[in-house]
């Protein structure tokens, strides 16, 4: 399924700089360096940190570009699709009741079931629901996959096609629809293809031509067009229902509640976060060197805050931004901080 | 409980090296950089990666130090203790029943119970014990803590002074004798103190000193004086139950079965990782800037190959050391490779 051939590409060869450290007890304990940038409507980086050509996988980051044919196909229309709903084709869910709950009606208004997916399945990260499942002596499933809603989209998306089945291979027709856009928005050929958590392609770019698509849906207006009112209805979808993008406790429900539809933001695998300012007209991406989610959640707090966004005071800037560390007696043990220059 | 003036010290100072990477088709997708050293029995360096003089907290991977008190100070004896509990007072265990109820037994013979720990509850990492908890509406206590092992031997050594309740405070006399026993092993003053996940102070060091010390457990032979039995029974109770060390799928209880009796392994929070090699003499430590733990136990497995207490060809060492990744519908995705010059 992957090509491992062009070697050499990747943020490994780039110039990343720190961008959070964790101290205890008086010693900085560890550290995160990564990219960061900020684009404008027009494409332009307005700022930078790190490498802005540093070659990252999106990974969920990107589930909004992954959303564009399902809406621009009119497939979305067809299926009478709830705002609801299409934050939840652009979610990494917690697969809480009303994330499970939701892509199982979706399958079965679209005649389908579990057995269509081709996510895989996955524990839910809320604790209720896993929890219930385990008291149920039940085994999760691909509906409690953070992903399913995405692959939901993916199946109204290929139903509208009449296409086959394995919609996660990468010539299928709606990986090809999603590959399209994918280049369009952030006006790059993709780098690279790799296979993603939930199985379906993940195409790689460059920082700034993620930035570049992110800060088209900032600026996307509905009525201008097929692919504008496209971008700005799943912008406005995802601000409208923070609940349904992520889920309780996590950062992209919490920070989007707290900025009250000033930025839609979303989470990836391997510490990538991306915001949509619609306000600013601004996209911002950021990828975090080695992975750790912890130094993106504060890194993008950062620049939300530095942006306009978030205000500096809120308790989430607090919470995402400058996390403390406990002991498990809940002990004041240090705390995860910005490293001096990011975001400054 | 902390002391943050002293700002400064810590890894990120240091000239850390590419240590591992995640490629995913054909693209470096992440990349965590960080420090190791090889250490022999007269405490000086034969080989180094990154900056040896990098100061770390040990976490959890210093455990065996933290016992030298309850067994140099005769306490072990009077209480009848165990090899199978001398190897769980160096364990991060997974809270799995056969750790639980160790604990249990053992705090039952101290005359004592779950509420004389000072460790906090945590949720069991052990899949099996963490179900029947759900399923019996249990919540976790403090005995499925990780750290329960090394408590009880706090409170088996606490038992032998006579000392108070709050054996976790840094001037109480249990945790005066640990940091005198760790400041003579590493041959350094502490550089600084934090409180660690489990409250109990975490005492800094440089890579080499941890690694002299760890040096000086491989050499340690019983019957040579009191420091050196005591080191040689704890390095021979961790490799003689591997189990009791961090439990079933865990890297330092699998790579410790497959090295069979050759080297005794530790991990710590933050990725830390130790190695004890009696018949190289020779001690082991390495940190991985970021805290990503998949990254320390694939360097920590490299660092055994090339010293020859695993072999290449082992099952264990494709595992740990160079981990496939796959979806979770199984598919590859890609692996955890050592970076190029790490190890070498």
């Amino acid at each position: 399924m992957t090509d491992e051939t062009t070697a050499g590409i990747g943020p490994q060869d780039t110039g990343a700089v720190p961008v959070a450290e964790l101290w205890r007890g008086g010693i900085c304990e560890s550290l995160h360096a990564g990219h960061a940038v900020v684009v404008d409507g027009s494409g332009q980086i307005v700022e930078a940190w790190g490498n802005p050509q540093a070659v990252i996988y999106p990974r969920s980051s990107c589930k909004m570009i992954q959303a564009l044919p399902l809406v621009e196909s009119g497939a979305a229309d067809a299926a009478g699709l709830t705002p609801a709903q299409l934050a939840l084709s652009c979610a990494s869910h917690n697969g809480a009741a009303i994330h499970s709950d939701a892509v199982t009606h979706w399958l079965s208004d679209l005649g389908l079931g579990e057995a269509d997916l081709r996510c895989g399945p996955q524990e839910p990260s809320d604790i209720p629901a896993r929890d219930a499942l385990i008291r149920a002596g039940e085994t999760p499933c691909q509906i409690h996959n953070n992903c399913s809603g995405k692959h939901s989209g993916f199946l109204t998306l290929n139903r509208h096609l009449n296409a086959g089945a394995e919609y996660t291979e990468v010539d299928h027709p709606v990986q090809v629809a999603v590959r399209a856009a994918f280049e369009e928005v952030t006006g790059e050929a993709v780098r690279g293809w790799g296979v993603d958590g939930c199985s379906a392609p993940n195409f790689a770019t460059s920082l700034q031509g993620l930035a570049r698509a992110m800060a088209a849906f900032a600026v996307a207006r509905e009525g201008r067009g097929l692919r504008d009112s496209a971008q700005a209805r799943l912008v406005q979808a995802m601000m409208a229902h923070p609940e349904m993008v992520a889920g309780e406790t996590r950062a992209c429900t919490e920070l989007m509640r707290a900025m009250e539809g000033r930025a839609a933001v979303k989470t990836g695998a391997e510490a990538v976060f991306v915001a949509i300012l619609p306000e600013k007209g601004l996209g911002i991406v950021l990828k975090v060197l080695d992975g750790g989610t912890r130094a993106s959640e504060a890194a993008i707090t950062q620049l939300l805050v530095k942006y306009g966004a978030l205000e500096a005071g809120h308790p989430m800037a607090k919470k995402w931004g400058n996390p403390e560390i406990r002991s498990r007696r809940g002990i004041h043990a240090g705390e995860l901080r910005i490293a001096p220059g990011f975001g400054a």
